[in-house]
This record gives structure tokens, sequence and C-alpha cells, in this order.
């Protein structure tokens, strides 16, 4: 289903997901092209971002650093725009950017929001390694996880945005560095591919011997970004003064309740205690100012040089937006997800 | 019961406690004194400390950071000697130091774990806030929570060893500091005495309101110290940005099993991402020789202007030992908890 001319297509949260979202949660609607007042400009979509924090944005109560979806309202997210028109000098029509159109053919921007991207040869990372998830691996690992060589780097999700850089700087920095995937297919790219020293299936009945018996001298930086089973499966391997960069957990974020007990919180506490660890929770908006630069310039350097391999899973039409959304909660995408909404 | 001649009183691990202790957990003998090898000293114990930690060294698995007691062995701990005699030319008979002669009359030592004190006025203020309590405030606050001026520092067991001295650094650094403790008496002690600007009572039926209202601009630092109902109060306050540094959970010290569900270890790592707090487990031992220096000069200088006060609760009599702890871990103490075994 291609846009339509003089058409913005637009998909809203129709309902607030109870659990798992289902299509039904969300509505494609055909509205009037927006027009730009004085000091913005006319975004055309190119493609735009699915990331697993989106989840946390369609409940009632947000998560904190972003007001909730309301219902009605067009879905948010990162985008990879051309602009049609411009009546703000620091733009002029066809240039690409980096913006926040969301699930949408078309927005309006006064600007602010908007990073020049040049002429890159694949845009959308922009919206994977080389934008907010790389970013999110570069400070989360670097910055907090702060590996050292020979060190027993975990992380899961291990060929999704994040996790595959993760465990990418990791090698880079000389740890040890073992993954944890949905899929035998996953499980060899992340050896194979990206350089990993091990990867596990997350479906491994045995996953928690299996973690045990990759990491044999325990687990000095785990990049939490699933929590769950995995989460569990980690916390005994973790070592004296390991580092616990927390950076989500998809798998509670369908969740309506707490799971039932035992409560393993005290558990926690006398693991954090006697290991004297640090658990560090991070939000990478924050870290914009202070640290986006330098990580544009390593990070465009690792890419270009080959270190950094970004792996990414395309869906053509922006229709297919919400599917491919909930299929990325159940793990079903291979690398970054990105629907590309028209040609650029 | 007064020490008899010729005998070593020692009180011993009769039995692992199940849950809470009991007074039959424990047995006292009486044996031989020790002879001094080459190189030993014999240590005569004036006064011995009782901290919460001693409760996870009778657990048969240990802590880690410390071997547990065997049962039939004595308990160990931090004592005050009178230094008896003396194959140790570093050592002469008369010295008094601070040594870990455990739960009895007399130890042999090889000097290696002595600190000499010269000539305290107070030396069992050597077992409490100038010796492992006050650096264990001061490392956890000062290190790991940094509070700054205006921010609101929570700490429960306010009257106790280490928590007395978080509360008073904290106002030192210009903190607001909300205390929490078990009783009326030791509530009004906190706030006219030790200076809080609010303490409450932990068995305040409302206690997380009482506790948000006492922090109407959010927690900043929370010493963490007692875990449970305290800790369940503190998690939904935490601030942008806290830190809770991780000492100990006494609340759950006498569990033999997790706590019934719902499983709230999805909710703290919510809770840690949100906000992005710094969650930090430390294990006083690692920090004596980096810290152990500074700690003394600025605590006894603290000490000696009244900026800090200490106070103690006295018990005397070894034999005394075990109802005392017991009676610590059901807050029954008032102040650091000292056994006088025998005069100076």
């Amino acid at each position: 289903m291609p846009s339509k001319e003089g058409v913005n297509r637009r998909i809203v949260l129709a309902s607030r997901p109870r659990g798992q979202p289902t299509p039904r949660d969300f509505r494609i609607e055909e509205t009037a092209i927006p027009t730009p007042g004085e000091g913005e400009v006319l975004l055309r979509t190119l493609s735009l971002s699915l990331d697993p924090y989106m989840r946390n944005l369609v409940d009632e109560v947000g998560p904190g650093y972003a007001p909730p979806v309301e219902v009605g309202a067009p879905m948010v997210g990162g985008t990879i725009n051309r602009i049609i028109s411009s009546r703000n000098p620091k733009f002029r029509e066809g240039d690409l950017v980096l913006g926040n159109a969301g699930w949408q053919d078309y927005a309006v921007s006064g600007g602010q929001d908007l990073l020049p991207l040049g002429e890159m040869a694949r845009p959308s990372l922009a919206l994977g390694g080389l934008g907010m998830p790389g970013f999110t691996a570069y400070v989360g690992l670097l910055d907090i996880g702060q590996p050292k060589p020979g060190e027993t780097v975990v992380v899961a999700a291990a060929t999704g945005a994040v996790g595959s850089v993760v465990g990418q700087l990791a090698k880079m920095k000389g740890a040890r560095v073992v993954g944890i995937v949905g899929g035998d297919d996953k499980r060899r790219f992340a050896v194979e591919e990206l350089g990993f020293d091990v990867c596990l299936d997350r479906r491994e009945p045995r996953l928690a011997e299996r973690l045990a018996e990759a990491c044999p001298k325990g687990i000095d930086v785990y990049f939490e970004n699933v929590g769950g089973a995995v989460f569990d499966a980690v916390l005994p391997l973790l070592n004296i003064g390991a580092r616990v960069p927390v950076c989500g957990f998809i798998s509670h974020y369908n969740e309506e309740n707490l799971p039932s007990g035992p409560n393993q919180l005290p558990l926690l506490l006398a693991k954090v205690l006697q290991k004297r660890i640090r658990m560090q929770g991070f939000i990478i908006l924050d870290h914009y100012a202070d640290r986006f630069e330098p990580f544009r310039r390593d990070m465009g350097a690792w890419v270009d040089a080959g270190k950094v391999k970004l792996r990414e899973d395309h869906v053509t039409g922006l229709e297919h937006a919400p599917t491919a959304f909930i299929g990325m909660l159940e793990g079903r995408n291979f690398g970054k997800l990105v629907v590309d909404v028209t040609p650029g």
C-alpha cells in the first residue's frame, strides 16, 4: 500500500494494549498533509525506527522520560526524513535529516529536533548503530560497564540493535563476550559474523547451566536489556565488582502485573552486597549533550573500518509497522528493525 | 559471672540458627588460656563488638567475604584487647589494641591483625564510630552516596552504630536527613541529639505515606542497611540520579526462605532504569587500604569537636553476649552495642 498523493497516512494508537499489543491496538488514518508555518519545515518520512522502548510509551503511565502516547494520537519515534519544503533558513528542500516524525508519511517540525545527515550511503544506520541504539550501547557499555581486557561481558538480545553493538565494543576492549539470543540463525550470526566468543539460545532448557559453562571465570559486566530468565541465570555468576548497566528489560514490558513469587528482591540485595555489584540505570536522552559527538566520531570510524558490523531488518510499508513492532517484542526481528516508508 | 583465674571462657556456636537465633544456639565453654608462640602475643579481651553482619557468619554458607563460623568454634568479632604478654617485638605488655579475639576472655595473635590504640579515653569507640561501623558509614555515604547540599538522605536503623554516623555525616554535607528507627525514644534521640531533620518509627502503620510526607522533594540517597518494608517505602520516592549504597539488610538476615510473592524484581529494575539509579554494594574490608587513614583523621577530629556524637549501649559480662546479639537482631539495642568483658 503505497502512499497516496496529497494524503498523510498515519498510524495512531487505537487502544492501550493489555499485555502483548495486537494489531487492533493500532489504526491507520488518512489526514491532510500538514502545512509548515513560519520557521517550520515539512518532512517526508523515508524510514522509521522501531525500538523496544516504544512499548513503554503506549501504557497509560509513561516511563517518566517521555510522555505516553495518547489514544488516538500518532505513534512517536525516530525517523529518516527528506525535507520537502522549508520555511526555516537552517534547512533546505531536499536535505536529509534525522527527525522524530513518528509513524506517518509527513510531519512538520520547527527544526530544533532535526539532525542533518548529509548524504549518507545508508541513512537508516542513523536509526541504529550510528544513532540512538548504538549510542545506548556506547554509553552503557563503555561509560557504565567499563569492561577490561580479559573480563567476561554478557549481553542478551545479542543480534539486536543495541546488543550487537555492545558485544562488538566489548570485543574491541579485549573482553570475552557471551551473547544470548532466540534462535539458531542468530546464534551462529553472533559468533561467525559479530565475533562473539559464545552465543546461547535463550530457549535452551538448561540456560543457567549453559551460561555457567560459557562463563568459567564468572561475569564482570552484564548489560541488562531483557530481564526475566536471563537475569536470573546471570545473577549467581556475577563476580566481585561486577557492573550491571540497566538499559531495559524487554521480557517484562508486556507484563500487566508483577510475576508471582517468591519475591527475589532480598536475593538481589544479598548478591549486590556480597559481590559489591554496581547496578546503574541510564536513559540515553541524558547523555546527548556530553557524549553524542565522541560517539558519532568513534562509531563512524569503527563502522567505516568494518570493526563494527551493523545488521538491519527492513520491513517495507508504513502499514506493516504495527505487526513489525509486535514481532519485535517477541524477538522475531533479526537486526535493527527499520520500516521503509517511501523510497529516498 | 566474672572470669575465673587461669581459665579462658569462650562462647561457641552450638548449632546453626534456623531463622532468629536463640540462646541455645550458643554455649559457654571453659578452656585453658592459650600460650603465645614465638612472634605472638597473648590478648585479654576488655570488650567485644556485636554487629549485624555476624548473623551472616553463623549460616552454613557464609557471606563470601569471610568464612562461616563452624559449629563448635568460638564466635568471631572485633575486640578491644590489653596485651598480657608479648613475644612479638612490635608489642609490649600493657599495650591497648584493636583485635579480633572473638567472644572469649583470651586469645593469641601474631600481631598482623592488631591496631595499636594508644591510651584512648573511650577505647570502645574503636569498635564503633571510630572503627568498622563508623568507617562503613564514611565510605558508604561519602564515597558511594555522595550527598550534596539540599539533597535528601534517608537512613534506617538510624540510632545504630552505622546509621547514626551516616545521618550526622549527611547533615555535615548540608543534606536533609530523614531517619527511621524502632521506638519513640530512638526517634526523639535522632532528632534532638543527632540533629536529624525528621525521624520516623518503622512500626508506624502508614510508613510509606509518612516517609513520603517527610521527603517532599523525594530521596536522593538511601543508605540501605535494613531492606524489607523500609526499602519498599523508599523505592517509589527515589529521585532521578539517586544513589543507593547497599551496606546490609538486617530485616532479611533471619529469613530461611525468600518472602512470598509477587516477585518485585521487575519493579526494582524498572525503577533503577526510569530514575537512573546507581545501586552499589560494598564490603568495608575492601576499603581499609585506601580509605582508613583519611577516615581515622576526619572522624577523630569530628568526634573531638562534638560534630559527630557516638552513643553506645554497653552490656556487662561475656556470658550475656548471645542474648545481647539476639536482641540486636530485633532492634533492642540503643546505640553501638558493646559487651564489656573485663575492666581495662
